[in-house]
């Protein structure tokens, strides 16, 4: 049995004419010989109101049971485009997250999931052609309704395609891919073939919403192809895959950019053992993320700190290090919102020396100062001036020859 | 355990400030030492625009799916309604069909509730106070979702109450109980303070909208009191129950109408054996419920059958009579849709005699002719031309002493 995953978003879904389009898709997967499982999200908007309906009515709206009522999102998708494939005589049924079922932690609101019942799919393939499944919810022990967070369609979908061992994963959605870089900064950004699903991650966390970063994790961890592609074509997208050779691989995938940076620098804060877990434990404590951190070589027992975090959590981070600002020892302390994380990704630098200086000198010629520096084996962050945001882009994008096929330029470079 | 069901339409839950109402009726339940399940119907006019979405978008909507689709209404009624619960610290959750269960036959949209497991509920019951339970839905054996039709969280209710043996299943609706008769037509209705069971079935039959019949028929069945009232008072309703001792019931509980009525009339038909069912097999066979029959005595070997039928079926009904008009040699035919049926219904009919030349003597003393009439053991119905509705049910109401807590002026009349 060759199985086919699709995973359509809420804007595909948007009612009745863009769920014709689907149809089409889920015809073209019959027509080629799969079963089909088809996971849908809510119709655009709908998760949207029916969060705000709680929110408006209570302050602080039970978890559980605002999955409960969210899930309906998805609930009225499946039924609707069912009765649309059983319109045309197509063997299909509709599947809630507690009938297949997806079972997971009882996190309400962020589920991850535990298990799938490969065997209760399997079964209902040999009655059906197509399942049209509810994505972003699953089912606990008690078979309370969870869901799976923001985005969670992705994972739903992914995992069914883990647990089904389909040939491929289609993740459906507006773009028709994913970009080497934002197209909407640089003109010349280009549609990526194939990306390696450690390349995806580190794309997705930086702002290129294309996937759920979960669900980029659960295919890498089941090594499960994901093709992402626009619901409104038929040309080929992206193949999210595992780099099989990254000798050949390109050295530098794309270049990725997060606005919701804030730069804090603690100045002259007391170095001695403790103190960096003094100032990160209650900040984590409070659910606020940081990000890159830089610590300055120590000068008279004292050093200064500098870390970022989104700029919606700045004013509670002040707030805390206001708290322990005389433990500390801190003498100053600034805050600045303008600031921008420009990433250079590309698994090819494992194997490659060299692709940071290259970013670095490309950052220098264009005047644009670098304010602070992370790097992983395949991500060089920058963090720049926000205004330096476009500039910083076309440039590293040019730098890298990500507007041509293969990247001559960079390689030359290196030679 | 002392449990109270407690059952709410979709007016009383239409918004925020309704669901308010709705929580401190739960409120009163729990002051009262009861454990409470809330059983709950969708939103005002949700389940309507569900429905109207799914028409728009196809043709003949697949019932199964249908179901999944307008089962959301009460889905999002009961997650938002335990919110407002949690709110104030009630130990609440909600309860969908399928997690109780709440088990039916597969009937899609009109399915039977089979058996409701009585020790699931116990057992939630030790750990919340309050079950919030979706109304109108159930799952079949393969636990697919299933609807109980129009009104049927009504049926939900009962069936609860039936399962854990409650004390009384509270429906509250937005009028005050059940009325002798419509109080639009005659100022002098009287709120009934007891209605038996089967009193209760022929004023719903008859279009006294407050209870779904088939919640009547269970709650018969298991005997389980009904106490009809209003969200938006404190008032008690109408209580629905057995009638214990019939020789003290009112002789006369109510008087109905019905104006969804047509009558036909086939003249001269033959008088022979299986004429009848030759006529009304073939109207059965297209779901057209035939109501009240009456053949004339024969002459010549042939009769007149007058017969009614809902209005919106006449035009299929003569299409069929048409078709076999020659087989049953009918010499003419005709219909007339301008006819209602009054009808007086009470279980004292059981024992006493004469309430039939009452209700005829009154309708003569006004001049209306009767044009049919049919009778049960508890009930005595008249088709008179339809713009005799109003004086026909205001006489016969003074004539029963209606108006009266007790009525006086009908055991005057039998003394």
């Amino acid at each position: 049995m060759r199985i086919l995953v699709q995973k359509f978003g809420g804007t595909s879904v948007d009612g009745h004419e863009c769920m014709l389009k689907v149809r089409e898709k889920v015809l073209g997967g019959l027509d080629n010989g799969y079963k089909v499982i088809v996971v849908l999200s809510a119709m655009h908007g709908v998760t949207n109101s029916l969060l705000e309906t709680a929110h408006s009515w209570t302050e602080q709206p039970d978890r559980a049971e605002l999955d409960v009522l969210v899930a309906t999102g998805e609930q009225q998708s499946v039924a609707l485009f069912t009765m649309l494939l059983k319109e045309i005589g197509i063997k299909a049924r509709s599947c809630l997250g507690y009938q297949l079922p997806i079972r997971t932690d009882p996190t309400y609101g962020s589920a991850r999931i535990l298990d799938i019942d490969q065997n209760a799919i399997f079964d209902l393939l040999k009655r059906y052609d197509v399942l049209v499944v509810a994505g972003f919810q699953g089912c606990d022990c008690t078979r309370r309704i969870t869901t799976l967070g923001r985005g969670g369609s992705d994972t739903s979908a992914v995992a069914l395609a883990a647990a089904v061992n389909a040939s491929v994963c289609e993740i459906y959605t507006d773009v028709d891919g994913v970009y080497t870089t934002d197209p909407n900064i640089c003109s010349k950004a280009r549609k990526i073939d194939t990306i390696d699903y450690e390349e995806m991650l580190e794309m997705a966390s930086m702002g290129a919403k294309v996937l759920q970063i979960r669900s980029v994790e659960f295919a890498k961890k089941y090594n499960v192809p994901i093709h992402v592609r626009s619901t409104f074509s038929n040309e080929p997208g992206t193949i999210v895959t595992q780099e099989e050779n990254s000798m050949e691989a390109a050295l530098v995938s794309g270049i990725a950019y997060d606005k919701d940076q804030a730069r804090i620098t603690l100045v002259g804060v007391k170095d001695e053992p403790g103190v960096s877990a003094r100032i990160f434990e209650p900040i984590a404590a409070a659910n606020i993320v940081v990000d890159m951190i830089v610590q300055n070589p120590s000068k008279d027992n004292r050093t200064d700190l500098t870390f970022t975090v989104p700029r919606g959590s700045v004013r509670d981070t002040l707030a805390i290090i206001d708290r322990i600002k005389d433990e500390i020892g801190a003498q100053d302390i600034f805050h600045d919102d303008n600031v921008c994380k420009i990433s250079v990704i590309g698994v090819g630098m494992r194997t490659h020396a060299g692709i940071a200086s290259i970013a670095f000198a490309t950052l220098k010629k264009e005047n644009i100062n670098i304010l602070m520096i992370s790097t992983s084996e395949i991500k060089i962050s920058c963090l720049v001036k926000e205004k330096y945001t476009e500039l910083a882009i076309r440039s590293l994008h040019e730098a890298f020859g990500l507007d041509k096929e293969k990247s001559p330029a960079c390689e030359q470079s290196l030679a």
